[in-house]
């Protein structure tokens, strides 16, 4: 029996245990899409104890919490931070083959050196431990020791940046922070509050939007400002990738109506998001921007939980009902005019991998090096199976060795965590490949390739500096 | 090598061996949803020959002789039940990764203590064997020997109950025989014979059906009906859980144009279907009931052979066309108003497992612990790999060691071998974790896991007694 | 560590290697489906230089080199034929676990008898070793060194079999190479070039096509025509398996319309191709041949490189767009007049191997041995992962051991190295079944089954000859 997550946890051959020590391990971190908040990067927050840190927003937790009974008042509710961490430890240590089970006790290891369990029992011990600790630990720090060296946050194009330009002019601070470009709700003309979004990215740019051609010329300008402010990436969120080409006239129509306050059908919401969507693609092209389409996501299905909490209240699930054949279409749209940006590409349905690798691979383009890329397995699916699902996929389909890697797409300065997880999965796949003889042992390749997907690639992909 | 289905079949590891023999091997069962006959429970039904015992009614079986090239003559026409049993034992014995070759072996070393392998040379011992056995062995028999403790049959609404009311009666037969409520038949207004069912029904709550009030009005009378025998689950298969509200008014439209002969078109089909299953969704929340939803089938596709045989020949298949965004809305539409019961999910299209998993977690909510369930891997889908995956992905989104666990699903009164076979793949499956340091080897919280997927959790969830 | 791709490559248990060594290693080889030019093999035909064999026509390679950031010069372009290899070379080194890469060193095995490793170093000896050796190898030399017994191509009904009948004459050559009836063009009404098309065949038969009946007699006679030179075997590509049903004479008036220059819409398309494709099936089953039916493909996404380069470019991908329901519904409208042919189903989409397992087992019959077949992990899916998950869910869900085993739907003459990679997956898959007592050590039924699935079951179900 292997000891319970020692530093070996996840590696079971030596050559994986030696990839992961002599190649992975020690990498920095790229972390290209996270939903950290730059106010707090910028004032250095610190966390008064270890509850606030874990459970402040992280609907993961709360979705298993509430999966094993525990009553709302110790998740979302007003009951003490001590309260709800024993509900924590309670649930967690019953978490069997979840991958939090997993990241907390990373989290445990890498940043507040316990090498125990967390459980009802050492509930205590492990609150006075991590509170004590925290008490040094700022966001910034926690960053350092996790040897970030870039990170995206994510942005509305309506944002004034202030705290990323706060971050940029502190030079005690070296971590490249950079904002992520996320125009969801300027492409939502579905949504109730379209018009007001509208107004206030209007107010935002100096300039009225009174057309489907003053939006994209503000966006333009928009787009402007964040490239000034280190922007180099963008990121849209959908229930699929659609294609629904429509006349320039009728996408004015479309606007010109929703604008008005009148209905438009389910067909012109799909026009004007097409319209949208490719708008946007050129833009990314021209600026040499990467593109990252997320889609398979179902929002807030828990109307009387959103009444409660809002959004990211853990409500969200994986829908199933996106055609690959417009995804094709709608790359195929931009690629046709050569204004198809680098595009990374996630479905948070895993039974979509194997589709979207194929799709990909027919519009790759050197000298690019996997200018399409399939992002990480994500949200549900970024556990030891999904991970494995995805690398073998995009093994199996296209070239593994150019992947960028780990995305951690979180809201915690503690989830840096999932990197080593991640990491610790790749070695164990790729060296079980070498000791099976499927693959050379070619110590040269191999360490371009763990450290590549560690690090590297996405440098190379992104186009960082420094 | 391991010997061929030895005591340890199945367990890879140590811990795979001392988690199933000190924990799951002794554990009682709980079958909370098969289709055993109660008048054969009742009348203590006794089999003249194996090949009745499984050959008579059992379509799994049936299918892989079809598949191995047996004419219908040998499956389910008019040649001796001993030709019968021998056609069996040829395709069996060459049934190579199939579950019935697993199940098959594991019901003749449980109930007939044979611990050969049946093929074509040993098919005659065999069957003087089981044939000499089963002069003793009847139908309350059998349910015993597999420790059984509740059992829920599945009943139609219009049912009397009748068998049901004489076991009740019975003190020399301990095992809780309960019905279950399976109101397809009331749901199913697009098929043919709907109004002459209504008209049954009818009859059995000796109360006229004017209207879709009165259809619920009835209903609601057969629901104390049904509680007052026992029951606290029920049962609905489907092809989609679909969301298609609709007014009160319109649904009784519907309702009147079907019952006056009149066709209906799928949209009223779809807002029918709606508007029955939330108000039988509201009375189970009611009533503390547990709603079982089956989704995913095709059924009769081979008309040919449904003509000759009916339905249950063996000619159903996996859909692939169930928005999961439907079930979402579906279980919103009861969760708005605080009447979503406790609900076991099952599709059964394997590809639906993380999609299923993610929706359930929206809706979860203490006391209930786990108050959604994803049910057990399920007809074509109770195979090692179908287990494996099932309860991985309960495992990677949800808190598995909440899972009520298996179903037999069946019709014959040897099948509980099932639950030996889940077992042993459940405790490989958690043994593995252990012994790859992935979980602590804790053995109170894992004999509390064990034991609770195995039995405790079920009984705890529909709250049985005894 | 195993040694990188000695001779028990993918044998991880002694029974796997047994399995292999003792049975499948040395039977020959059945080819049912390739698309190799019968031209070639009349005319003997040799390469140049290993380039021209590999990477002439093998879009697998074209899509993992562009993945890797390989311009198109060096592709399909105007490069070097040396210079390509060594991009290819490249490429290749860094593809671990994609299935080129086993693919690639298995051939190099296997014809030219090199056991080292290829990458941008060892490139030049490769080059200069394989060019040499290829100077003795012709078409007819690779086929017979692959042991080939029978071989199908891949030929429109237009086609006048010229070089078939050739071959056929030619005594010298023992492989049986038979033609195989793909009426894609036909059955591709919404297409541009429809009635040219049909006036191409219309010359072939010598006899004008006025109407569908008029299709049908042409086709009929074309049937005879490919049967008299030894075809068995059909072969339909599609997006997807549709069942629309209709009249005759709706029929005949879709065919009208688009004979006459107007455009028909997506129903009458999908009507015409359901009426063609039913057509066919009665004429296979009169005949006693096999219907291929291949599914879920989007071919040519990409425009852009389709007007340069045209079909076939490696611009195709994996559709996830076909409902399983009208497969089903396709296969009883046959089935019910006692029309259904031998079929065998392949969907590109990997996500629909369970589904399509349980339809096929609703049409099964004897005495038939598996008339129904699901076929091999194709295309996109003919790695380590596809064979297993396809031959796991037929285990699953009906009978391995019938299995018909693998294609290579390939272009080159050299992949024949993929039947000796499937191969060693399926002996390790069930050696891994008997090393964990899941299957008796049983040698003779063993024996029969992976001899049947690696040559004995396709001839039986073909029904090929000597």
């Amino acid at each position: 029996m292997k000891p319970f997550m020692d530093r070996d946890f996840l590696l079971s051959t030596e050559t994986a245990k030696h990839l992961y020590h002599a190649y992975a391990e020690d990498m920095p971190i790229i972390d290209y899409h996270c939903h950290l908040s730059p106010a707090e990067i910028y004032e250095d927050r610190q966390f008064e104890n270890i509850a606030q840190v874990w459970l402040g927003g992280d609907h993961y937790k709360w979705r298993i919490m509430r999966a094993h009974g525990v009553e709302e008042k110790y998740i979302t509710g007003d009951a003490s931070d001590r309260e709800k961490f024993q509900k924590w430890a309670e649930t967690l240590s019953m978490a069997i083959g979840n991958p939090l089970y997993h990241w907390t006790h990373l989290e445990l290891r890498m940043f507040f050196d316990y090498q125990g369990v967390l459980n009802e029992d050492t509930a205590e011990e492990v609150w006075n431990l991590c509170n004590a600790k925290l008490k040094t630990m700022t966001a910034r720090k926690m960053i350092e020791m996790a040897k970030v060296t870039h990170l995206c946050t994510t942005d509305d194009p309506a944002d004034d940046l202030h705290w990323h330009r706060l971050i940029k002019a502190d030079e005690s601070f070296k971590v490249q922070v950079m904002p992520a470009w996320r125009p969801d709700q300027a492409m939502s003309i579905g949504k109730e509050g379209y018009p007001a979004y509208i107004a206030k990215l209007s107010k935002a740019a100096d300039m009225e939007i009174r057309s489907f051609r003053d939006l994209m010329t503000v966006l333009h300008n928009r787009l402007d400002f964040f490239e000034d402010n280190g922007c180099k990436v963008s990121d849209h969120g959908m229930d699929m990738v659609m294609y629904e080409p429509a006349s320039e006239e009728e996408v004015e129509e479309i606007f010109a109506k929703r604008m008005h306050g009148e209905r438009i059908t389910q067909l012109q919401e799909r026009k004007f998001r097409t319209a949208f969507l490719l708008r946007m693609g050129m833009e990314y092209a021209h600026r040499n921007w990467v593109m990252q389409l997320h889609y398979g996501v179902i929002r807030d299905n828990n109307k009387k939980l959103f009444g409660k909490l809002g959004a990211d209240a853990g409500i969200d699930s994986i829908g199933n009902s996106a055609p690959v054949s417009e995804l094709a279409s709608f790359l195929n749209a931009l690629a046709e005019t050569d204004e198809l940006p680098k595009t990374i590409i996630y479905s948070l349905n895993p039974i979509d991998n194997t589709a979207i690798e194929t799709v990909m691979a027919c519009f790759q383009e050197g000298p690019f090096i996997s200018k399409l890329q399939h992002g990480s397995a994500w949200w549900f699916n970024d556990h030891k199976k999904g991970m494995i699902d995805q690398m073998t996929s995009l093994a199996n389909e296209g070239m593994l060795c150019d992947f960028v890697g780990m995305l951690t797409d979180s809201r915690s300065f503690l989830s840096y965590a999932r990197h080593d997880y991640f990491r610790r999965i790749l070695c164990d796949l790729i060296g079980g490949w070498v000791e099976n003889g499927e693959y050379p042992d070619d110590q040269k390749a191999l360490e371009k390739i763990i450290k590549g997907i560690s690090y590297n690639n996405a440098k190379q992909y992104f186009e960082f500096w420094g």
